[in-house]
């Protein structure tokens, strides 16, 4: 027994040289890490001119839960950005206005504060700006913003709201609507994730395979566009930086940020999508056409990188995306007040 | 000022054998409404087979707003029985897959526990039973009880859910999806509107105005079918008992409870719709056309009852009918678990 003993004490004495390097090696990770990435912090107080009060985010959430903000009074921002799901539709193309097919995916609401600006082809600054679309889209919300105006100044119930978000006098109004959603919005944070924990220094917040996965994240240089708070929301590169991707990834008609600077160099280029909750807002790229979180590093790792990743590559890198899914909010459903007989008759 | 003190006194003595007589017509009224209505009350414990347990409620809230209930993926029970509107969707008729327009006009889901059986026709004995017509319907969900149970099956997040609401095994069955929403709706009832208090005893809970449109309401026959504690959804009418309705809020092509009972007595008769939140319900009718409630009221008098109502008994009807909208749960948004690469490709 005693000699048991002493072969265990002197194997472990051989290996005490080694674990200085292994906490280094931690370490380094963690640290390489902490350069690239940040966790989620509390949410921005203003926006541009947006100061983000109570009083405009609980109007914010009556007016994203509100059908009646689109000409049928069916449809409301959180149809498509869906509070209960990812923050998006779960479909490859948003579904709208007389069942119309959109021309790209939802992207989550979820975190979408920390992006630089808005939409796959970061058309709009801010998410006040971004609200205004999809109202307005006719394969989406359908309406304008007069009939919305229209609509909310016909129900009394809005009134008080209104006020108390952005004082008295004229406040219904087109730009307020947007102003309040984005208030909301800004709370849509999901912090928490276990990428999150780690940052901060909770190391086992992090599977080993995890670890791995972000190793190969960093060394593989998907970090050069996905990167931040959000891994990516940030800036725009050609989808097909190396390799062109099939057809149906990149259907030729959409040409991306070209149709917003109309600059040649633009032509298919989009915004890095921002990899936060990854995980649970398949189906992937602005087509939406794949369902496997694999498969979206399989493309990327080749039209993006010129990368060879092999399965347990691949498999970590996804396994490593799986620790960005965060803590939703909890929303309570608004009580939406009433339409009236002078609310304008919905659009079938 | 002896004098005058004088001259009030005995003004007060010649009115003072006047007021039990306004006392008791008061009480009158009050006692009139109690053998004719009830104050909303807890939600049953127990409907048939279903024990309405906790767990149920929470699993059936999850289901109640997963649009993954529908083929497309888009369309939820709340699409349409909007718990932040009236219960219901605020159009003529529903609008579903494919934006098709349905037949008749969304009823609320709130209080529908009270009913005595679900539609318009009265073709569902329940809830649960109610619960897998608009996941079927081609026109709503179009979904299947096969399609409905594989996509919950691919959900791994489900699976705790189902076992904590129905046990270990194979639980995850369309019978139990419509349980477990059945249990959900039970919970959606809207206690304390004015009506209620003024049922329990309080007689300022009521203005007068609304007690001269109950009074109405009583003496013109309207409690004949819209009586209980939902006043109405308990028996069946023809629409058009006493004149026919004009064609649009009559479609020939629907016959009412025909389609359930083949009775040719049946033809056009529905069920007499409960008048709880009926404020917060248009449009009315199963047919959906008629937006204002004063109107709805002058349809009443004229199809049902051949009463003559002037203005004034028209303006206390819906006076009256304005104390029946109640207070709405709080809802919270849920958290529903994310699809898998195994989960059924949404039908667009």
């Amino acid at each position: 027994m005693k000699r048991i003993t002493l072969v265990i004490t002197a194997f472990c004495a051989l290996l005490l040289p080694l674990l200085p390097m292994a906490q280094e090696k931690k370490d380094d990770l963690l640290k390489e890490a902490r350069e690239l990435f940040e966790p989620i912090g509390k949410p921005p107080g203003k926006i541009t001119d947006n100061d983000i009060t109570p009083a405009k985010i609980e109007l914010g959430k009556m007016l994203y839960f509100d059908p009646r903000l689109s000409s049928s009074g069916l449809i409301s921002c959180n149809t498509c950005h869906n509070l209960g799901l990812g923050g998006d539709d779960g479909l490859p193309v948003a579904i709208g206005h007389d069942w119309k097919k959109g021309p790209r995916n939802s992207p989550t609401v979820f975190n979408s504060v920390f992006n630089a600006a808005q939409f796959w082809d970061g058309r709009a600054a801010d998410l006040k700006e971004q609200a205004k679309g999809p109202i307005q889209a006719g394969v989406e919300m359908n309406s304008t913003p007069e009939l919305v105006v229209a609509t909310l100044k016909s129900i009394p119930g809005y009134k008080t709201p209104f006020e108390q978000a952005f004082g008295k006098g004229d406040t219904i109004t087109f730009d307020n609507v947007a102003r309040a959603i984005e208030a909301f919005e800004v709370t849509l944070i999901t912090p928490d994730a276990p990428f999150d924990r780690y940052l901060k220094g909770d190391e086992k917040a992090l599977t080993d395979q995890q670890k791995r996965g972000l190793k190969t994240f960093i060394d593989q240089n998907c970090a050069s566009c996905h990167s931040g708070v959000n891994l990516g929301g940030q800036s725009y590169f050609p989808f097909g930086l190396v390799t062109k991707p099939e057809a149906k990834l990149l259907p030729t008609e959409d040409k991306g940020r070209f149709a917003v600077t109309n600059t040649a160099g633009d032509d298919y280029v989009f915004r890095a999508a921002p990899l936060r909750n990854v995980a649970i807002t398949a189906p992937y790229f602005h087509s939406g056409q794949i369902r496997d979180l694999r498969d979206a590093v399989t493309v990327m790792a080749t039209t993006q990188l010129g990368a060879k990743m092999n399965d347990k590559d691949i498999d970590d890198v996804a396994a490593f995306l799986n620790s960005l899914t965060g803590k939703k909010p909890v929303v309570s459903y608004p009580d939406l007040p009433p339409s009236t007989t002078k609310t304008p008759v919905p659009v079938q």
